[in-house]
């Protein structure tokens, strides 16, 4: 048995090393890639996606997974072999299931999709969309159809990026959560708006990056094993743990996009860093699901990054960074700022205390949509009339409504909740953590992140995949992923900044 | 056989992906890479290179290339299909004669004699090199007994970098130069010596790098296809020909590093992005030898970039590009300058004239080697004797002697004689080329590379691999490799600067 594990890890070595290379070319195609390249580029990682996605699913890893698993969960089913087969058998259904020739309709699909969203957005026309989304949602369908069946269709989808994770759970959260906030906006917009101007005033881009990247650094993220470059649109890749990317957008005009973006990536690389060597080239190396991941990005960004005692350590050397626009801002008038709730149609662009709220209304449209429960055709209809509702905002288009996200258009259904739910579970992990940490503030009014990151590495990062979302954060926090402390810390945050 | 080839070319297509994806992630290693990440890249890089190897190496398209052969030379020898499966063909049986276990041996022996070489010369000591330069050897010898018996051993070697060659040819080619060059460099040595002091002064860091990537955009690579990079050493890098990309290295006390370098690597890159769509993913979309994409790379540098009607157009524009370092300058001064020549110790710093000495030196001793007529313990006596012949200098000690290469360590053997034939080669084709282009100077003058570009991109750039280097010489200037135009060019050149 010890050799079959070795020769299953040694395929799962070479597996990963073909991932990780495809993750690299993926990332020099968004950074430095010249533009001439795009097609040979696609042929290449299709040609790596093809073998690794051979050498995986081939009869020889099926028969060693179903040989080892007995073995493996006899041993101890904490152990790293157990947890690594269990995962591996888990990847390798999920990639065995669905026929190759299901894989190829639906990527030609998605290719013709894309395209008709891109132009369907710029024309603002959902019609032209429609016929395409169509197609998409029936293969999500069948997609189903290749699983066995759970309580709900959507669970399979869930469940490819929130392993274990029900839909009826989701919406018992989302029940939950969605008055609460509601109540909260509303209360908030009954208030003086909070002034952002000097946000918006020009910011040239050196200066930025420089100062995102010393944010970066003093977080903890070791630029040993990293790196930060500019790409249009910004994210956290990793070829490996000793090799995990940040890529940065700037806006000369609007401070906070390349500041917080730079915040939120960190706290997806600080996660991929810490990842255990014990996983090094194993399906194991990489984040517990979407939303774990989305946990960390939120808690560096928001609970750190957006909060007042960081500012009052920080915001002298954003001053002296920038002080034709910020020299006359006092500290509590730039913490105000960055924080300033305002009800917009944007998801991308939504502050703290609206955000989820633009998750739940596309959580609700693709249970519908997959139930077939609503008509295609009228989701423009439906979707303003739940940004009415929710927001108390009604989109002026389609483009600036149902047509804004380009996840439909990918065929990732499934994916949205997962947004939401790293919202929830950072603020448990920063209300477990401050437990033992009452001096929280004092740490961050110090620069010092270094127990916050030591306890997230322990807690959460070390394990990988090893164990499943749920099963992760009831082990931290003694709960599963919970709306309570979410809540707690909007309320606390904006009757503080608003006065309420 | 329609159907074979087409399996052929399929495989082929996924060898080239999987080849240009480990050469894309070397590049990366050579310039972005966080250092951290050493060990990871390493096994990537195995992996790809192990995947290819096994792919390329199967029975498969060992019966594929047999079975097409025959068919593809009763078509056209000329044509597409003969050429591609013949290259395949010779590709296949380079890499299957060598035995799998003789690679690992090899490379094992490569990594402990690097480490070794790297040590020797830091104490500069040939005797802590010497008994790895003797499994070296001993690996080189065996490998030639993989081959067919050749007329010479050291052609098994020289076979692999310039196909179709053979050592009696380059020593016949050696031996009618190198009287040539001696004496060349003797009369220069009586002569008053040129000033290059202002070359030596401080030039700024970006404005290097920005004035040389204009000296690549003007003389017609295509930076949508292309870009430059900063790396420790310069290099030319192809991931297909619509992703050809340089580096360059800046040396802020010596104007030449970058300048020449660049217009080094452009030379490179020139070629590899002329060669046609035609051999895309397959294994003839690279240069034709070593030596004929040396002979590109030399072209651009000394035939077009050290001439005097380019300084003519350009030296203004570097003058007010330093202004304080070249503002007293006269462009006679300027080309005078860099073009200097002065007898020196190591290769990789040697001008025009002396360079090809450098390399005849390491031939005889190469091929002395592989005979065993020299004991290897004397290779530094011999070595120092030699120079002294040559360029009337002694080495004080072996770091800059027999020690200062690295290609020794690396089992390079073969390579070093594919540089002189280069800057051969470049000869030859500068004189055909002028032959219909008596206005040469004019175009250079005009900053005008259009014709010369076009004219390389016809007689050699977009053939690729299709033809052997003696062959495509013979194509384009109706004879083999020959010394005298490259000893026309030197004699009149230097007799101009030195008035000899």
């Amino acid at each position: 048995m010890e050799e079959k594990l070795n020769r299953l890890k040694e395929i799962l070595g070479e597996v990963a090393d073909l991932n990780q290379a495809a993750s690299l070319i993926g990332w020099d195609q968004q950074t430095y890639m010249p533009e001439g390249a795009a097609a040979t580029r696609g042929q290449q990682a299709a040609t790596l996606g093809k073998i690794a996605h051979q050498m995986f699913t081939s009869d020889e890893v099926g028969k060693l997974l179903d040989d080892l698993l007995p073995w493996a969960e006899g041993q101890d089913q904490d152990g790293e072999n157990y947890r690594l087969v269990k995962v591996a058998k888990r990847d390798f259904d999920q990639a065995t299931r669905v026929p190759g020739s299901f894989i190829v309709r639906q990527s030609q699909a998605v290719a013709v999709a894309n395209q008709a969203w891109v132009e369907a957005r710029s024309k603002s026309e959902f019609s032209h969309f429609l016929s395409h989304l169509e197609v998409i949602v029936d293969l999500a369908r069948e997609y189903v159809t290749f699983f066995p069946p759970a309580e709900h269709p959507y669970d399979t989808l869930l469940d490819a990026y929130e392993p274990g994770m029900k839909t009826a759970e989701v919406q018992a959260i989302f029940n939950t959560l969605r008055p609460q906030q509601v109540e909260l906006i509303r209360a908030i917009a009954a208030r003086p708006q909070v002034d952002d101007s000097f946000l918006h005033l020009d910011y040239p881009e050196q200066a930025q990056l420089d100062f995102s990247l010393k944010v970066a650094r003093e977080y903890g993220y070791d630029l040993r094993r990293g790196r930060q470059d500019k790409a249009p649109h910004p994210f956290c890749s990793s070829f490996g743990m000793d090799d995990v990317r940040i890529t940065t957008r700037v806006n000369t005009k609007f401070l906070n996009t390349c500041l917080f973006g730079t915040m939120h990536e960190t706290g997806h690389a600080l996660y991929e860093q810490g990842i255990g060597h014990t996983w090094a080239r194993t399906p194991l190396a990489s984040g517990a699901s979407s939303a774990i991941h989305e946990s960390q990005s939120r808690l560096w960004e928001n609970l750190v990054g957006r909060s007042r005692p960081y500012w009052e350590r920080y915001f002298p050397e954003l001053q002296k960074t920038f002080p034709s626009q910020l020299g006359n801002v006092t500290v509590d008038q730039f913490y105000k700022a960055i924080n300033k709730v305002q009800p917009s149609l944007i998801r991308v662009e939504a502050d703290e205390a609206t955000y989820n709220l633009h998750i739940m209304l596309r959580l609700e449209l693709e249970i519908a949509m997959l139930e077939g429960s609503v008509a295609l055709k009228d989701l423009p209809v439906l979707w303003n009339a739940k940004m009415q509702d929710y927001l108390g905002l009604t989109p002026p288009n389609d483009a600036q409504g149902v047509l804004q996200d380009v996840h439909w258009s990918w065929a990732y259904f499934g994916y949205f909740p997962t947004y939401a739910l790293g919202n929830l579970v950072s603020a448990q992990l920063w209300e477990k953590f401050r437990a033992t940490n009452p001096d929280l503030d004092d740490q961050i009014r110090n620069g010092d992140f270094s127990s916050l990151l030591s306890w997230l590495r322990v807690k959460i990062h070390q394990y990988g995949r090893k164990y499943e979302p749920q099963e992760l954060v009831q082990r931290v926090t003694k709960s599963k992923i919970d709306p309570a402390p979410y809540v707690r810390y909007l309320q606390t945050k904006f009757s503080d900044i608003y006065g309420l």
